[in-house]
């Protein structure tokens, strides 16, 4: 797999000490960017289809996409345009909300459980488990204990995870404050952008400093070997899009798919055909 | 809404007298086939994100695309090709295969209710509760009057749908007999799509005239003002998925889609925005 300048390193995180408007391991501007995800397209589509042809012959494997981060980091965009590439009968996303009361009453990875992608498939969970310990410890809807033990289970679930088939791809895409800014007020200027938009959202941002302390201890405590986090830089959009579909592109090639072989003798099946009485 | 030389008319349907191979309403081959699918993406793009914000907003409106059609017409390939041009949020894909003993207990719309589409969003089936009209008549999988009742049930519920804020959109895509030989041939001839294939396609391609049968009766008993039918001539790949990614525009542009008005003071939030505290 390529060197990622983009995966997190072990240890303690300070995001702020990661640029978000840089495109780590790319030579060229936005449009050279955007051309250089539109040429993933045929090879990405051709890995999705393997790995889908394998899931239909008996192999359990799959992948995982998570993707977190601030509102405005541009999940959907990444969903959109790196995971638009590929055929959507074989993508199943899931996007998370805020728990119902039904999935209250159950352990926090219940619901998760319910959403996981089956063999072949590409899942992709747009916010996720990690939900459990961002919101949950901003605004503690759990008990300091409670959150303790998540980031112990979140490491076992996603060791289950991976023991069983699936790659897991973690991906915090990594904004500043200034540039949330930015996009909010772009979507204040823009009638067709306003559904997108509550007035919350500006109260949600007044937490941003705990927000911040919360994805570093994160992403300190879940920065398995099974299960790595990339910090993509998210500032300039082709670049988070970009580097997310290489990123897949590298994982579905690490998983050196192979066409699924006949189980029945195909020159037998051609004569069959070629040979087969009039249809009536 | 334009004119579709493939609307099925009302009356019996004589599926022989359809060219297969047609491209109707269609100046050029192939090549500007292609082209003219891949620049309808962007209107079909932001049409399908209106939808989207509309039932973000509170409103009903969705949208259905049933797709139904003989082994190797093109399902697939329509879900790839036609509908991956938009945003995968907002599309829910279903496939359906045989009924599980749990669907089979219960009436043949149970399993179809669970998979429509919610508020906002496109709804795609790969065949549908019209298998229980097709291969359920062809293999003789019910009585000939639960069969038959099945016809105005369909209907029925295709009303309700429609009056519940569903468009529905239903296209057969439309092969001969020799279009399946030759696509079952090729798929013979490439490793790469041995996976798809199964020695049963054969044994069940030999039941085309009754299937053909089925399909014609179909067409003509549920073809109805508020669900009407198209009928894809399919033979040419490009022109299938074009011919469906127009009907899917027209359709979205004669819903007359409008960006939901923010309940909210734009100018209000912005200054919350400029105005804002530092954030720590």
């Amino acid at each position: 797999m390529t060197h990622y300048p983009f995966r997190l390193p072990a240890g303690p995180v300070d995001l702020t000490s990661i640029e978000t408007n840089a495109a780590p391991g790319f030579k060229g501007g936005k449009k050279k960017g955007k051309a250089a995800l539109f040429a993933l397209g045929d090879e990405l589509s051709d890995l999705q289809e393997r790995l889908f042809a394998e899931g239909r012959s008996g192999s359990e494997r799959r992948l995982l996409l998570v993707l977190q981060g601030m509102d405005t980091s541009g999940k959907g965009g990444v969903l959109r345009h790196t995971v638009g590439l590929v055929d959507p009968q074989g993508v199943k996303i899931t996007s998370f909300k805020a728990p119902t009361e039904e999935e209250r009453a159950h352990d926090f990875l219940w619901r998760i459980r319910r959403q996981l992608p089956e063999a072949g498939y590409i899942g992709v969970f747009d916010r996720s488990h990690y939900e459990d310990v961002l919101i949950a410890r901003v605004r503690e809807l759990a008990t300091p204990e409670e959150i303790e033990r998540r980031y112990t289970a979140i490491n076992d679930f996603e060791r289950e995870l991976v023991d069983s088939g699936t790659t897991v791809v973690k991906c915090m895409l990594h904004i500043s404050a200034d540039d949330q800014k930015e996009r909010l007020l772009a979507r204040l200027d823009k009638p067709s952008k306003h559904w997108k938009f509550n007035p919350s959202d500006i109260d949600e941002r007044a937490q941003w400093p705990r927000y911040r302390e919360a994805y570093e201890i994160a992403l300190e405590r879940t920065n398995t070997e099974h299960a790595p986090w990339f910090v993509i830089p998210s500032g300039k959009k082709w670049y988070r899009n970009l580097a997310i579909g290489r990123l897949l592109d590298d994982t579905l090639r690490g998983m050196d798919l192979q066409w699924p072989v006949a189980d029945f003798d195909v020159e037998v099946e051609k004569k069959r055909l070629v040979d087969e009485a009039p249809l009536s």
